[in-house]
């Protein structure tokens, strides 16, 4: 498995719940994690909750400073934000993170996106990036309870930068109990974002954090 | 669990290899099962095949006699088989596990559907049946071997009405090993159609028969 000790982790939207949680799993276990935000102050404060040498900064510093670098932000403002992100994130593996996602009285369920998926509006405004796309299903939830040791789930990881995506594979190993897990092409991210609808669906009806596991691998 | 003994079981398409793994295994259940086809003879023959008290007949005449109908058609000629049938398929749970998938050198795709996903396809066609959407990602290759006793994967089972999808957990839970699980509205059903694709790259990376297991429920 690629060696990923040693990388800084920059995670821009660090302050909503899912950068939070996945932050506080990679410090947990070693990283340096740079927790990103529009807002230095909140990052900082972010940063300072996480613990284990997690620091804060705007969004712009922690992509021109982190070795990799998470999206974890809102879809809206989604491309906006990437788009100003350009120039630092060049060459970087690229995360991203972002269920495009409504919710209405009967809960979740996917928003079109024009490019495909959010993962392929990344690539498309990151054109000089190695964007994947991975940790859709992680319950924020779960990765923020000091009691969960193991996190029960695999993480589908995509992309067509075969280099990136076992980064990331590992990269996702290093959550106690989680495995990382080639999930196809970046072409076929949309459904995986998608799933997350679902995913809600399931934790209404059973009261669970339902995670999927990939049989047979 | 709702109890399913008793019902008899017609599967449209069921001389392909989705439909006729699935009719090994609810005809070993006990189930009586129809195999439709567009050739009645071909249907007897894949029914002599498998078996169990299995009989073969055209897909209308399985379409009015069956109690439950699993559609198990390809995507091209869905829409134009259901649509002659929404007669005899008025009143009944109708099972979609259609995918829309097209095909290339980098692997399998997602195909868009204007009505949403196959399953909304179904159901926009049928507005007199109960359509449910399940049994996408189950491998036609495990259901159809014996020596794999037990399958090791949850189906998601996708539909508005609760009796019919619960009643569909409870026929998903008739093949050893699986468990029929809430999947979500049938607005949400393409993601779990396309997810298919992504098992079929996971298939190839891993030289495996992948599917998915829910945790925590």
């Amino acid at each position: 498995m690629t060696d990923v000790s040693g990388l800084s982790i920059g995670i821009l939207g660090g302050t909503g719940d899912q950068g939070k949680g996945l932050a506080v799993r990679f410090a947990q276990a070693g990283h340096r994690v740079l927790i990103g935000s529009r807002s230095p102050e909140r990052a900082r404060q972010a940063a300072a909750e996480i613990g284990h040498g997690a620091a804060g900064a705007g969004n712009a510093e922690v992509a021109a400073e982190a070795d990799i670098v998470i999206v974890a932000v809102p879809y809206d403002g989604h491309k906006a934000l990437l788009e100003s992100l350009r120039e630092p994130l060049a060459g970087k593996i690229v995360v991203d993170c972002v269920n495009p996602l409504g919710f209405d009285k009967q809960g979740a369920y996917a928003l079109p996106v024009e490019e495909g998926s959010a993962a392929q509006q990344a690539a498309a405004v990151l054109p000089d990036s190695r964007v994947v796309a991975a940790f859709h299903h992680v319950s924020a939830v779960l990765l923020m309870d000091p009691a969960v040791e193991k996190v029960d789930l695999d993480v589908l990881v995509l992309g067509d930068d075969r280099e990136a995506t076992d980064l990331v594979q590992a990269l996702a190993a290093q959550i106690p109990g989680v495995r990382g897990v080639y999930g196809g092409r970046l072409r076929n991210a949309f459904q995986v974002e998608a799933l997350t609808a679902n995913l809600i669906s399931i934790n209404r009806r059973y009261k669970a954090h339902a995670g999927l596991r990939v049989t047979d691998v």
